[in-house]
């Protein structure tokens, strides 16, 4: 059983980019647009993209091993929707061939230890906030 | 002088929303969308919105003094432009009035202390970072 709902499944299949957030040395918050897909096979979060093992959210996922993404979008005129997915964050090798140099056999992946949503599901008239997971 | 180019100015200007990004208790990043503006009195980054004193991002920063928020979109057919802000951030009250009970008269400065930008500046190929201000 899936810590998300249908209807989050659905909307994170619909989306194309989240932002992805993790925590660099000192403490200082790292924040950047990411691709990302929905692994049923592990209920978590991947994170892909460019030139992936050289970038500082990897970097801070290995020191930290976590991170949060958020997947929002507003319908018009304004029907703010969103989901937040913070949680452990581990660097994995996918055992696929990389598609080229820049596209590295590489992610992040994050294990959601807690899931907040705000207009996903049809009653939503407030965010809420549920813990999931072992962790 | 501004931490600014002109054109992340301009760039910031026609943007509505951004992606705050703190650091929670225990280290856990949290991220959450946001409207912002640039406060040019102050050469800083003003992130306010509903309910603010009641925000998991208020508590962070007030707990962390630390914020970063990234701006970004996509030009068809496929240019992505960014601009990421890390720095200090405090909790301020604007000294305003507040509008009603759930647009607050208080809002999280977020002062910069390193900026990285992508696409946003013409000749742009690559993303740049440069640390900015006395931190």
């Amino acid at each position: 059983m899936s810590a998300f709902t249908d209807n989050e499944l659905e909307y994170l299949a619909g989306q194309r980019l989240g932002r992805i957030a993790t925590v660099g040395p000192g403490g200082q918050p790292h924040v950047v647009p990411t691709s990302f897909r929905y692994n049923a096979e592990h209920d978590a979060i991947d994170v892909g993209g460019l030139w992936m093992s050289q970038t500082k959210k990897l970097r801070d996922v290995q020191r930290t091993g976590r991170a949060s993404i958020v997947v929002d979008d507003v319908l018009p005129p304004w029907q703010p929707r969103m989901i937040e997915v913070r949680g452990t964050a581990t660097v994995v090798a996918t055992g696929g061939k990389a598609l080229s140099e820049r596209f590295e056999d590489v992610i992040v992946r994050i294990q959601p230890t807690r899931i907040i949503s705000f207009g996903i599901d049809s009653a939503d008239t407030h965010a809420h906030a549920r813990s999931v997971g072992s962790t």
